[in-house]
Formats: C-alpha cells, sequence, structure tokens
C-alpha cells in the first residue's frame, strides 16, 4: 500500500469504507496560519453522499473531527490529523458479497495482492477514502487562497452530453446546479441523462474539466516532478478515473505547430502567451497562464442490473447489488479534483521556496 | 529539480542537449543478473536522432559507456552508472537564441525559474534526456523479459491519421517501417504525412499507444501508487506528452456501466475478464490481463516557420529556427513510452515482492 | 516537520502532549497476518507515565483505539491508524510557561522556527509523542517474532552506575525491576539513584543498551541505508538521546585491528564470527551475528530547582517548574529503543525482500 | 542498495574501488550560483590516498570531471554529474581474495545478500566511495560560505592518544600536520602512534569531532528529522564509523540536569545560552550556538599480520593482505565527515526555506 501523496505538503490518508472511521495525517503545512474550519466543512459537504438524487442514498453527516496540529485556530507546523466517524455503516449489506468478485471493481485484484479482503463496501478502496482528500485539499486551498491562487473544477461532460467547448465558463454558476456544469442548459441535460440511465439500473461516466488561475511562474520541477507529470499521477489516483490531459490534449492532435504553438506577447507590461494551447505549463513549469486540464471518469462499476461474474470458488453466478451506489460520480468527483488539483498545487509553490537561494 | 523517478527500481537522470555528457544512475537493480548489452544499444539506436528522413538531421552516434555496478556481465547490486558523450554539439547554432524566447518551448520558464539558463539546444529541457530512459527502460525490460513480461508500445495516430481500432495488432510489423505503426498502409499515410508538414516548414503531433503483456496479478500500490498513477505520471514526464488515459479512456466516455464493465468469466482455467474495458488494472491493481493505454504528443514547438515572440527584454521579435528538429516526435517517442512503462512494471514489482510475508 | 518514518514499513505520527489525541498511521504492513492485541497494550503500559515512583506522576490510561487496517483480528494491507486520547491534560500547569523559555527544552527553537508555538507540556516536542512509536513497534515486533526475530533493550547506565561490562545478560530478568536493568544489584543502585536526584529536584541520564537476536544474514542497504546509519538515525530521534554507538562503539577506541577483527569461523555448520566488535553489523549489512548497540540520554531538562533563564520579551526571570516530569527518562526510554529497532529491523527485512530476483 | 542521500539537496553516489569511475549526481542544487572548482578539488585532495606516510600507498590523482549542471561557471539548477576515472587498479592484487572473506570487512555480508560480489579491492564496499562526498559536500561547502556557515572536523584522538577536552580549538592549524589533529603535541603523538602499529602491520583507530559555526536558529525537522538523527545518520554511513554523540554526549553522562541544563541569556543583544551542552540543537533544530558533535572510527579491518578466517567453501584458511590500505582511516576522515555534515546541513537549509510562509 502506499497512502501517502505530496512531497513537502504530505499528507497520509487511513480508512475503509465501512471501518470505525477515515482520516488522515497532513505534515508540512507551513505554520501560524488562520485556518476557517467552516471552509473545510463547507467542501466536505459538496463530495458528501446523499447531497441530491442524483448521488448515493447512503446518508453521512461526515463531520471532520480535527486532532493535532492547529492551537487556537492557527496551523503551529505538527501534523494536523483528523477523522470522520463512519455512522451509516450497514455492513450487513456487503455479506452476500463476500464471496463474489463484482465486475470492474476492486474485489477480484485485493483478495488476490493481499490473499484475504474486507468486502465491506469495498473496504479501502471505495471512494470514501476520497472525504479525506476533500479536507486535505480543503486546507490547502486556503493556503493558496493567501496566495490569490484558486481552482475551478466543473463537469463539462455527462455520458454523450458535452458543454460547448466554446461556452464562456462562469465560475459562480458551477454551484448553481447538482451536476455542477456552469451552463444551466447543458447541466438540466446532464440531470436527465443521470435520471434515466438510474431509473435503468444502469450507471454512466462524464468529464471533469478544472483551472488553477494566478499560479506564479515557475512551479513544477523538471524533469520528473513536472507539473503535469503531479497532476496527472493526482488525477489517475482518484477512483473511476481513466484519463488525463492538459492544454491542447487529446482533442488538438490534429493541430500542427504553427497553429498550436503559443506565441510571446506583453499583456499588462507582463511576458504573456497570445493563446494557451500549453495549458499553462511549458517545460513542466507553470508560465503564469490559466492551468487547464480534464480528468475522465468511467461509469460507476455498481449497477443495479443483473450481471454475470465469478465468486471466490471461481463458479458462475448473477450478480444483482443492492448497496447504495451513484448513478454517475461525476458531480461529486468535481470537488474531489479540486482538493488534489490544490494538493500538488501548494506542494510545488512550497518546493519552489525550497529552491530559491541568496 | 527532481531528476530522479521510481521507487525500489529508481534512476537520476543528468545532462544536457549541448553539454559534456548526459547519463543516468540506476539504483536498486536486483543483482546477478546477466545484461545484454547489444539489446541496450539498440534500444538506444530506435531512439537516436538521424535514424530517418522523418526525424531530426542532427546524427549521434550515442554509444552508451557503462562505468559501474556491472561486473563480468552481471549485476552486482551496485549502482548502475553510464554516460553517453555529446559528439555532435553546435552551439553556435544556438547562439541566436540566447536571448530569444522560443513559442511554447521552456526557454521562458527556465529563464524564470532558475534565473537564468544554458540557451544551447534546450539545455536541460531537451528531449535528448530522453535517451538516459531508454537506457534505463533497456535495463528493466530485461528483467522483465526473465518473467515473461512484454512490452509493445506502436504510433497509433499522427495528426488526424488514425489506425483503425478494429485492427489487431501485429507487434512483429512494428519497426517494418519508420513511424512504427504495426499497419503498413496507415503507417504509409503517416509517413506522408509528416513529410507534408516538413515540407511546409510545420510538424505534427500524434498518439502512441502500448500494451504492457504478461503482467502478474497484484502489481500496483493503492492508493497513491496505483499502476495507472505511476503510468500517468511517467508518461506526462516525457517531452511534449500531452495527455494519458487507459483502458476505456476518453473515448469510450458515452458508454454504461452495463457496456463497459468486464465480467468475471473463467479461461484456460484461470479467472480473468471477458472484455478489457478495465485496461488490464482495477482498483490500481494488475489484473492479470493486457495493460493498454495511450499517450498524445503535441506538434514539435520547433518549426522553420516564421513566427512572433518576445526576446529577453521584452521586445517583439520574429523567430525563424535554425536549429536541427524532428517535425514529428511520435516515431522516436515510440521507445521512450515503453522504456518508461517497463521501468514502472518493474518498479511496481519488486514492491509487491517486499510486501509477501510470511 | 518530518513525522513519516521507515520507507517501506513506514509510519506518521501525530499530537501533541495537551492535545486531544496522539495517534499514528502505519503504512506498508505486510496484510494476513494476525495481530495481538493484547502485545500491543503490554508495550504500551510499559511506557506508560505513572507506572513507578521512579517516573512522572502524570497518570495516562493510554488505551489505544484502532481506527483501520485490521479486520476480524488481521491486517488487511490497508494503512492501520490507532489513536490514545489524552484524558489528563492539566493545560493550566503551563499556563505559566507561555512566555518563558525552559533551558534545555525546545520551547525556544520551536517558538523561532514556528513562529508561534503550542506551549501546553512542551506540545508536539514532548516525549509523550514516543507512546506512538511503541504502538508502531509492538505492531512490528509481532511481524518479526513471526521470523524468530527478538528484540531486548535495558538499562545499562544511570548516572554514574554502570553495569558491569562482563555480566552475561538475562533477558528474563529485564522487568523484574523498575529501571529494567537485567542485574538486581545494579539496578537497585540506579533506583536509589534516581530517588535521591529526584528528591533532590535533580535529574538524570544514562543509558540504554540493545541487542537484536536472530536477525537473518542480508539486511541493510547500502551505502546510505545501512543498518547502523538507520539505528542511529532512529535513536537519535528519541527525545533526549545524545549518542549512539554499536560494536566496538566508544569505548574500545584504543583497540588495534588484530585485537577487534571478528575472525570468520564455522559454527555449528555455518559461518560466524569468534567476536562480534562488529556488533552484528559489516558493510552496513547484518552477518547474522547479535546486533548490539547503545543509546545514551541525557538528564531531563524539566528539574523543580530554581534555574534562571530568559522570557520571550528577553528579560531574565527565574523559573521553578511545577509540571509533572520524570526525574530520569531512561527506564521509560527502554520501551522506545526496542520499538525503533523493532521499526527499523522490519523495514529492512521488507526491503531485502524486494530485492530479491528471479 | 539505497545510494541516494538528501531530501532537498540530494545526491546518488556511484562507483567500485577497482571499477572504471567513481563519481556522483547532486539533484536540488540552487540555481545561478557561482562554483570555485579549484576549492572542489582542493577538498578532494585532502581526502586523497597517498598524501602522506600516514596513509595507503596507493596514489590516485583523483581528477574530477564534471558532466553536467554547470553552465559558465555557475549551477544551472540542473543535476550536477561528476566522475573520477580509476588510474590505478590493480585488480591483480584482489585475485588472491576472490574465495576470501576477510574478516571485518563487507566480503561475506556482499556475497550473501547480492549472490556474488566484485571482489576487486572491496567493490562498492570500499572507503574510494567517501571520495564523492567530499565532492558533493565541497559543492555544498560553497553554498554555506555564502550564508556565513562553517564546518571544522579534526582528529581529536587516535587509539587511547585524545586531545585534551580543555585546549581550545584554533581550527586554522588543523591542517598543519597529517593526522589533522589542531595541537601540535598531540598531533606527534599521534602520528608515533599510527607509524608505529604500521610498522607492526597493525591498524587504529580513533575519534573526529566536529564543529559547525554559524548555522541559522531553526534548521532541523522535527520529529523524525531532527538536526542529530540526520547527522547521526550520515555519520553512520561513513565506512568503519562505529557511533555518533553529540553535546553533552556519551562522555557526560554522569551529570545531573542542573549541571548540564543551559541556561538562556542575552549575547551581544540575542538569546543565547550560557553554555552549550546542547550542542547547539535543541527538540531537533538548531538554536543559534555551535553544532558540535562526534564521530568514533575503528581500527582498519585490513592489516598485514596473519589472520585466521573462512574461504567461500567454508575451509579454514590464513589470510595475510597485499593490497595497499590506511593504518588508520582518521585523517583522511575528517574531511568526509566535513562533506557530510555540509550536505545534512545544506539539505535542512533548504527544508526550512520551503517551510517559510506568507
Amino acid at each position: 500500500m502506499s497512502n501517502t501523496f505530496g512531497t513537502l505538503f504530505r499528507y497520509t490518508s487511513f480508512g475503509e469504507s465501512h471501518g470505525t472511521a477515515i482520516g488522515g495525517v497532513i505534515d508540512g503545512c507551513p505554520s501560524n496560519v488562520k485556518l476557517d474550519m467552516k471552509l473545510i466543512q463547507r467542501e466536505v459537504d459538496r463530495r458528501r453522499p446523499g447531497q441530491s438524487d442524483l448521488t448515493t442514498t447512503r446518508t453521512e453527516a461526515d463531520t471532520v473531527e480535527f486532532l493535532s496540529g492547529i492551537f487556537e485556530g492557527k496551523t503551529t507546523g505538527a501534523p494536523i490529523a483528523f477523522i470522520i466517524r463512519n455512522t451509516q455503516q450497514r455492513s450487513d449489506d456487503y455479506e452476500h458479497l463476500k464471496d463474489i468478485f463484482r465486475p470492474s471493481h476492486a474485489d477480484f485484484t485485493y483478495q488476490q495482492k493481499y490473499g484475504w479482503r474486507d468486502y465491506r463496501g469495498g473496504g479501502r478502496a471505495s471512494a470514501r477514502e476520497t472525504a479525506v482528500r476533500v479536507i486535505v485539499g480543503a486546507v490547502a486551498k486556503q493556503f493558496l487562497a493567501n496566495k490569490g491562487i484558486e481552482i475551478h473544477a466543473y463537469t463539462s461532460q455527462i455520458g454523450a452530453i458535452a458543454l460547448d467547448k466554446t461556452t464562456a465558463i462562469n465560475f459562480d454558476a458551477i454551484e448553481n446546479n447538482e451536476v455542477r456544469c456552469p451552463d444551466a442548459t447543458t447541466a438540466a441535460k446532464m440531470a436527465d441523462c443521470i435520471r434515466t440511465v438510474k431509473a435503468d439500473g444502469d450507471s454512466i461516466g462524464g468529464i471533469v474539466s478544472c483551472k488553477i488561475l494566478n499560479v506564479p511562474l515557475g512551479l513544477g520541477e523538471p524533469i520528473y516532478s513536472k507539473f503535469e507529470s503531479q497532476l496527472a499521477m493526482a488525477m489517475l489516483s482518484i477512483n473511476a478515473a481513466k484519463g488525463f490531459d492538459y492544454g491542447s490534449g487529446f482533442d488538438n492532435v490534429a493541430l500542427k505547430g504553427s497553429e498550436m504553438n503559443d506565441a510571446f506577447v506583453i499583456k499588462n507590461g507582463k511576458i504573456a502567451t497570445a493563446t494557451n494551447y500549453s495549458g499553462g505549463i511549458q517545460g513542466g513549469i507553470s508560465n503564469g497562464e490559466e492551468i487547464s486540464f480534464r480528468v475522465v471518469f468511467k461509469a460507476t462499476p455498481t449497477i443495479s442490473k443483473k450481471q454475470n461474474t465469478i465468486n471466490s470458488n471461481g463458479k458462475q453466478i448473477e450478480l444483482q447489488a443492492h448497496g447504495r451506489h451513484d448513478p454517475c460520480v461525476v458531480p461529486r468527483a468535481v470537488p474531489v479534483v479540486e482538493a488534489m488539483a490544490a494538493i500538488v498545487t501548494l506542494d510545488l509553490l512550497l518546493l519552489s521556496q525550497a529552491n530559491q537561494y541568496g
């Protein structure tokens, strides 16, 4: 297992879906900085299960208890530990899955790698772990906000319904609807799509887009900790993520160099680029432009439709899931993508401070 | 800078495009294993500049000298250091670029991050660094081959010309043409495309697809060193890479759960999956199926066409590049993708051995 | 801050002396191994404050609550998180120390490094953190015990009272007295010494010796993770530790090579050494002999005697401590030394498994 | 193997005693800083074999060739690689040792751990590797010197001949004699002692003391990367090192708290300590006082006297060494201790910069 992420701003995550608690420990948090606890809880609530009819019916209060590293509302430089007690475990729901390998879940690989497994609700492999990321990200965001850095993720595609690429993104509109798409008309279509697959006992995936604004020039550590490689690692560690691209990405593969090169120009007295096919990163280092990337998520593997699979005795069986689950993870993945982006950005910010000399 | 990659099988890379030498040090190589030096040089030759009219005209012999860690043809467990002396530097070619920020290159960000820069041929940011990866990968491949693991990358798209997804891939045909596309007809079209943009002083990008065969069940360290997140980090660290996906990826985003779930079945007496939308990885852990991923590369930013840009005095200038460069990096990126895949796989293999207990 | 220790068997520690809780997260624990929870609590009790009149009068139940990573009494391979709630905080005891830099404590350096500090009972710098190490060590010991590896630390010196070096050590006698010295007569003198300094409002230091038995040949990762360098780092990270040596150490510095070379001989059909000045480690690697090292601890800086010092306004003041404290940390350091030795040994054991190949 | 040292200022070492070359790669070097190459060579010469009749007769020019990371005499932020070609290998000298396990050497453990070994001159286990440390240290020292930080190590004991602890240390006198003891009279006795054991075909050990001056307040990362634990790890990684202590150390174990507590006082308008039993470190963090530590080295295991040992067939044999070797490693260990101290200090300095925020 490797449950630690980050180099200087670094956290360790723990906890199973239906265990006693989930939680984390943040190490490397700069000291003497005020933390707004309400902001942290607000981010947790954005990811919380049961927030709308588009998500799982498991309802967890997800109340965060901080155990260390904060004194009189400020960071001390000591590790910040926190836990969320699991209150809505219904492990009995999973008893019938004890010996079954659910298709496209981690049951089979965990069983084989670890010799046995905590089968309750996916155990450690459950997306419940992402609550930890959101809390760490909410801490990171506050440090970044002090530097003027903002992070905005949103749903840009659900199934075949995609936000028009020419749409100007209104970040303030993202939270206006339950799918977290900044365009109301597209959002409505996306919600319909999710409701339709849900009614059919099925599931659907989509794409989260993310922008990081006001990143200072010079973040990213070539060659192997480039900004984009750190983002890619972070995003692909999220449950159900199947791909990552940034800047021109996959969609502009047919463009020629002369079409996608970002000419340097002077804007507001500063060197800037006329276009941003580079996605705000050149040579692995932020260039001062908006950082722009996408993450694709597959359809949730848990569906109510009957499926054929194998049990641990190698016998073919028919499976029909009973557990509570999301028909589409994308809306709840939006705050998780933001969190991981915040963690990567703060870590690279601290690393860039270390390098400054003389 | 962060020039080390890997956890247990780990290497550090060094060297600039037009410095004395490039090279690397591999640490964590299992001992007492025979290395075939000719195989290593063969891999280096696949990446070597000047191998066809589709690549840069810089011709480097790229002869690898090993300095340590190998005794009587076998690994000793000590670090394996190697260098390639640069012989074809023409730094004068770059003297005129000393004060110019080339569009979509790393000149501007390196200058700003490090306070100044080695401007000769891109310095550390040059793709020449990937020769180091190929050597390390060639070492890793030999260890993997001993376990029966094979890695095959190929060009699946150049500009708008894509290999048909239904084409059965003949791995033996990959090296039959200079674009490294296993389908001869498509390869010819791709080569034409590259020649056309080259003739026009322009450049083009594309996609490399990669398959890892016979990976044992159980590689990958959840949560933050999942097989896919390690691959994503590795691939996005390659020069000009703009995105990564695996299994169903970006292209199958409209599929429902019932359409993309991989049913478990018994094949040859073993648990296997009927389909492979999971791309050989479930819950971050290899499931015994073929691992399948893609990497998209942008068009080379160096083009012969005139471009507007800014010099270090903030003055707008017109740039016309004279250096030797590739009109398309994709064919030479194929061995680099394989190398990084080999390094990630061997590292996870060693990690999985560590975890075995009792 | 750097609150993580270990490479493959790795833990992160958190918590302040007078905060909500202390605790830790163990990552990299091999899966599918039964844990004896009573053994863990027993180790915690060996370190617990208030266990005899030689220790601090703070009495903490120190009950360990495990939050994750264990299911049906066995490890799952997921991170093992645990907490101990602080119950006997008397932060008011420390209110008067808020602006005072206690001599030879961490108050001054924490204040300067972090900009401010949690002044309650030393905050993060308190030796209360070592309870976390004992818990992690108790987990590690169980894995080691399964391989036949035993760890025995004991008090070999208190102030000027030293265990005779020629004394045969009876490991079973260590816990027979409150100073944890295996020789009853010497133990009585040591206890007297501690009581005398305590009565005088003073404190005293000493030496803990430690033996690791049945370590398999081949543990230790040259050059920079040698067994001895990992032990040294681990031991010097313990509060109040001022030095480490192993094998011949400081005391045999006057011996010549011909006097301290360990001749290889055949014992019980195996290659062994006739003497063990090497302390069980050669070239950074365990050689199959008993690993033997010492750690020296200074006198506790908290004393009841009046002392001159400076407050945060730079004004000279007279300090008389009121907090509960140990007159000698050595007896309670014994289980901490064992714990750190166990953690280092298991980590190197897992690393050696990773390296095995073919 | 673990051949990398450091967190932010980090290097990887490679090379065997009788291989093609030894060398290293420094990563994380701050950019845009001028390096004095003559200073580097001067440090290498301090460690060079054959510098006096007290050292081995192997004479190596030890000329350092830099391969990367330096452009026009300044660091670029890219990794700095360097090599020293071995020129005076006489591998034939070691042919007779191929199957012999020399007492208190690493032959036996390397053979067992790695399955076989490069037997020429100790291979990777040779102290020749320390030349790499001296080069890295010489780079680090230049950065530290820019901040006013100085490092001075010296021989304080050879065999039973110890420098009087009350002697004021004149750092300028250290290089005045071949044993590197700042007191001429003691130095002469030490040299005599070494010549006597040498004449007798024997060897002797000793102690190196080291002071780091002008270290800024706040370096060291509690809990597990305390300044002292990093120093301890670094020192115990040096060949033949058997122990480390700092401040009051082993020698003052009988002192009471009231005798060794360092009272805070005002000196030159700044908070300082009246005494320095803390050795410049409190709570793992530098307190602005002189950092003071010691490293003990055993007698070189290579002696000309006949010894009994075992060959790889388990047969008892008589060994008489022919290779060139030092009768006492201590004088040449002095620059190595300084180098490791410099590396640790610069690494902690960069880490402390990372933590600064807002």
